[in-house]
């Protein structure tokens, strides 16, 4: 690679950033029908990068919701390996919006961090990668690999049509192994290689009682009350010492060994007292608050509801109360059948006189872990530690990316995860930002890592 | 009572619906700061209405929160009783809108009955009590006795300044008796004498935990979800057969007798599987629903929320859960000590890694019980029966009107219940209605009803 990779990078930087910013401004919301026009927007920006860097086959795919962004560039010759990139344009929402101390959707610079919705996850590492091919093509004229580009808009609702393209284009997504840059390091300007991501499935239960909001002076003594229910229900499936208490949950699942407690125990991470405002940290009864986010499955209610929210008293028996689960599995955990146990206990535990309904979250994943020795890892780490400085410490991390165990199912292809976020960056809360060091030296290690790559 | 009275009211039916349906247009919300203005303009519509009347010395009385509208009448001597008539014009908030059929502040008649928010709790019943002072005015140019009038603008939401009036301004408001219709009867057209209601008190828990919302797979493990933790919070506090378990809860309460069972057991009362939708009743352990309803103190969760509401899927730890609870009490408990017990409680039990708050409610009420036998009471039963062809049944109810403990702790006056609502009203509930039987006979028994009473 010549040097002219990173000078252009640098010389741009301005120019760079504000089309970043442009590209973050766009309220892609995928979970909330009102942003549709947004999505179609983000998607289109994309486009039309990979036009002006000089991509082929560009689509704008269909996909029955948000469409997925799919692009070649075929110039490195078929001597070249092919990577597939993937990415996601679409956000989390950006509520509660009042405890944002600037715009989720007008991106702006403080601490030296980008604060927006999506710098971090996934927008901004998205962006970084088109960057560095554009600045590729601007200095070298080619790309150093052939190159397939895949960039969903659904993944913060479970990207349901990607798995379903994945499987019916088969051919067309193939390469020699997939780079995603959708995660990130244990602190920030640390290299780390996710060599473990956890699984992923979920329930949504719903309790319906009476018809209608009862006066709790006519009707209370009479009726069973939803939320108490629900309520019930819940404790009944985590007990107070953190340890999932439905059938079967914990079937298969490796034990933890002496060596992996200590590569955790190694492992500097956060301090999750700062990190999270707690007065202090909780975990499952037999196992450190890190070894529990890393290396054991997980079990959380995301949100509850039911009766009265409002300001002051309503004396009501609500009808209805839901809550939102999902839960985080490791190597040896089925995601449909601990789905099936959840459902199977909420069955088993719902008590007299409300109807209890069971939702299952539609896309779950398994969890997923690769060979930290593989030479396409090795190769990532010494591109980050070029870029960074610093050697690359291997983690498994408690987050879930489904796309890997699919890619991983059916191309049976090696995976890189180079991920450049930070503790930080509080993704899916207020107030997400990304550091402009992980974006400036990212790109840098990009550029490196596919120099590297073809590197016989 | 001369029969023009009953012939003014049947003559003037249309132009009174007409006078009703504009009171229940007012959007009179107490709890909801947005509808200030709105209150006011009921308060306003009651003060012109008794100026029309013919009241004197009409005030509408600030209170520091919403207007108390206060008037007195004179003209009957100082021979004939005073009685003080309560009533509110502030009413429950109307969400969820959705589900009403028709606007909840355009009234409209619909089956023989008025649908509106307050049409029976208690702009309806309060306008029955104006319309009839009008009806003997108009006709008989005085009222068969002297009258104080107190309506105020806070009852859904405490009374809170009503009880420092009442306490304050203790001679203005001091009459012989007083006559409450905020109640109702246990079906349609049956004539019914409350005489005990249940108190009522409160608490607001919240459970913080991290600062933020937080990514479910980078800190699951190593905090407390506070959904989760209220959940076990509340389990600890009612188990699954509907019996409190904070300590203490019970500690006072009057055993119900074999005699009180038998006179529960006779009330026909409503079919509460039908009324409410419910699979089947849900109650006490040792309890019928309708004991439980009627004579035993109840705990209900009003409304819990926290975390992700909106459609979909957002994986995180929520920041923060809050459930509002309210109990109905029965004779024996007192309020200020349960709500001590309930605060205890959630003390003692909250979970290390959460913060835990109790917020009181600031206003409670002990229960309340009248003698059946007592003139006044009897002297309503016979005017019931003129009215609706019908022998009046006595019954306690599982409602609390703060008001009437106060009034009998303050003035030491009997509190006669003349209520004329019907099991299928709907309070606080969508699509709140009113029979227009109720409307029609219930202003017919008030006519009897005060000239019974100076009927010495």
């Amino acid at each position: 690679m010549s040097q002219e990779v990173l000078k252009y990078l640098q010389d741009n930087q301005q120019r760079l950033q504000d089309k970043l910013f442009e590209f973050l401004a766009i309220p892609s919301v995928s979970t909330d029908s009102a942003h549709k026009q947004d999505i179609h927007k983000a998607a289109d920006f994309i486009t039309t990068y990979l036009h002006d860097i000089g991509f082929e086959n560009i689509e704008k795919q269909e996909t029955g919701g948000h469409p997925l962004v799919y692009a070649e560039y075929n110039g490195a010759g078929s001597e070249a390996p092919t990577v597939l990139f993937y990415g996601h344009y679409d956000v989390q929402p950006a509520d509660p919006l009042e405890l944002w101390d600037s715009d989720p959707f007008k991106p702006e610079i403080r601490n030296e961090r980008i604060f927006a919705r999506g710098s971090s996850d996934d927008k901004g590492q998205v962006f970084m990668h088109l960057a560095v091919f554009e600045a590729y093509m601007k200095t070298e004229g080619k790309l150093p690999l052939n190159v397939k580009v895949c960039i969903e808009g659904e993944e913060e609702i479970g990207s349901e049509n990607l798995y379903k393209i994945l499987h019916e284009k088969k051919e067309q997504f193939q390469a020699d192994f997939a780079v995603i840059s959708d995660s990130g390091m244990v602190e920030k300007n640390q290299p780390t290689i996710l060599y473990g991501l956890k699984g992923f499935t979920g329930i949504e239960i719903t309790v319906n009682g009476p018809d209608h909001d009862l006066h709790s002076g006519m009707y209370g003594g009479a009726v069973r009350n939803p939320l108490m229910a629900l309520s019930h229900i819940l404790s009944s499936m985590k007990n107070e010492e953190e340890v999932v208490t439905v059938e079967g949950f914990y079937d298969g699942v490796e034990p933890l060994s002496d060596e992996e407690r200590d590569l955790i125990d190694q492992v500097k991470g956060e301090d999750y007292v700062q990190a999270t405002g707690v007065p202090e940290t909780v975990s499952e009864k037999g196992y450190s608050a890190k070894e529990h986010t890393m290396a054991r499955p997980t079990f959380e209610v995301n949100g509850m509801y039911g009766g009265y929210q409002g300001e002051g008293t309503k004396t009501i028996i609500p009808s209805s109360a839901t809550a939102k689960i999902t839960c985080r599995l490791v190597p040896g955990q089925d995601p449909e059948r601990v789905q099936q146990l959840l459902e199977e206990h909420v069955k088993n535990v719902a008590p007299a006189g409300v109807k209890v309904e069971v939702k299952k979250e539609k896309l779950s994943a398994k969890a997923y872990k690769v060979d930290p020795d593989h030479a396409l890892i090795k190769k990532a780490a010494a591109s980050y530690t070029k870029a960074f400085g610093k050697e690359t410490v291997y983690v498994r991390m408690g987050g879930s990316i489904p796309v890997v165990e699919w890619m991983e199912a059916i191309y049976q292809m090696p995976i890189v995860l180079l991920g450049f976020g930070t503790p930080d960056d509080r993704l899916h809360s207020p107030n997400e930002s990304f550091p402009l060091d992980s974006f400036h030296k990212g790109m840098e290690t990009l550029a490196y890592y596919w120099n590297e790559v073809n590197d016989k």
